[in-house]
């Protein structure tokens, strides 16, 4: 599968790919090792700086290479790659380089040394902005501080984890702006 | 909108309903008062016990109620409350009965003092299980100790939230149950 065309994206809006919930794959690089790994449990906690939290259980190969260099990519995938990202999710980087194996393309990123997946819609840079409860509950809170988005499709089909090897694929898009007050926009 | 009859399920499934990443309100009660808020921000932490992590805004009128009582209800609910939760998320309990403006039963929950909301698919009962992360970042992590959820529909078509007024509906489900390792699943 190509690359896509990612473009600049302002930071403090990173939510609207990622608030929905979909599955992303993490990439992570330390000392010349890198590694792809799924990740589910994700949460948007602030816009300005924009920051992330990630769940990675700490018996995963990327959980050392997240913490000891405190920065990822978070990457958005498309329906697309569901095949790829269960078999990422059912192998260990500690045996293979996943994007040799899965053909994925690591492109440099901008501020971080974790590569981009080329073939995501959308990858954002992230930075440990604390990282005091890695410890406690596997818990890393980062901040995004670069952001690529693909214009084409404009919004990619995502896929949510619903357990057991069941996925929900991202429906339609609908709008309620009319009903918001201006400021909860 | 009539209530839907919600049966027990397994606290350590609850994944399979909030993994996804859907909208959900937030019930909360203390001493004689109540509220409901609309909730983006959360995510699943573990499976037994099961744990969710929410960011509830220190400005909400819902997060003094959360804090003080150390308790919340997580509710699922279907795109058919869509304009009900949007209009939830656009006023504030300070000024009215949610339930009583919405015309949402107050279903009494099992463990907690906050009800179910009647007319959601799915109803999560919570206590806190760690707060020491309330005041410096408004993390809130729960532990889910009883579940109700809908046997009809088996799934609920839940929205998933993107900014700016604009909502995702989930869309099909698919299985790659073939795939995942045994022990993966």
């Amino acid at each position: 599968m190509k690359a896509l065309r990612k473009h600049d994206f302002p930071v403090e809006q990173a939510r609207r790919l990622l608030e929905p919930g979909p599955i992303v794959l993490v990439s992570t690089a330390w000392k010349g090792q890198r590694n792809l790994m799924t990740l589910g449990w994700h949460m948007v906690m602030g816009f300005s700086p924009s920051l992330l939290a990630t769940y990675i259980w700490n018996e995963n190969h990327s959980f050392a290479l997240a913490r000891r260099s405190g920065q990822c990519v978070i990457n958005v995938p498309g329906v697309e790659l569901l095949d790829t990202l269960v078999d990422i999710g059912n192998c260990s980087g500690r045996e293979v380089d996943k994007f040799a194996r899965f053909e994925l393309d690591a492109v440099p990123a901008r501020q971080v040394q974790a590569p981009l997946v080329g073939q995501c819609h959308s990858s954002f840079e992230c930075r440990l902005h604390d990282g005091s409860r890695i410890g406690r509950d596997n818990l890393f809170i980062w901040e995004i501080v670069h952001a690529h988005v693909a214009r084409r499709p404009r919004l990619p089909r995502t896929v949510h984890y619903r357990g057991d090897g069941k996925f929900m694929v991202s429906g339609a898009e609908v709008s309620r702006r009319g009903r918001f007050k201006p400021d909860m926009l």
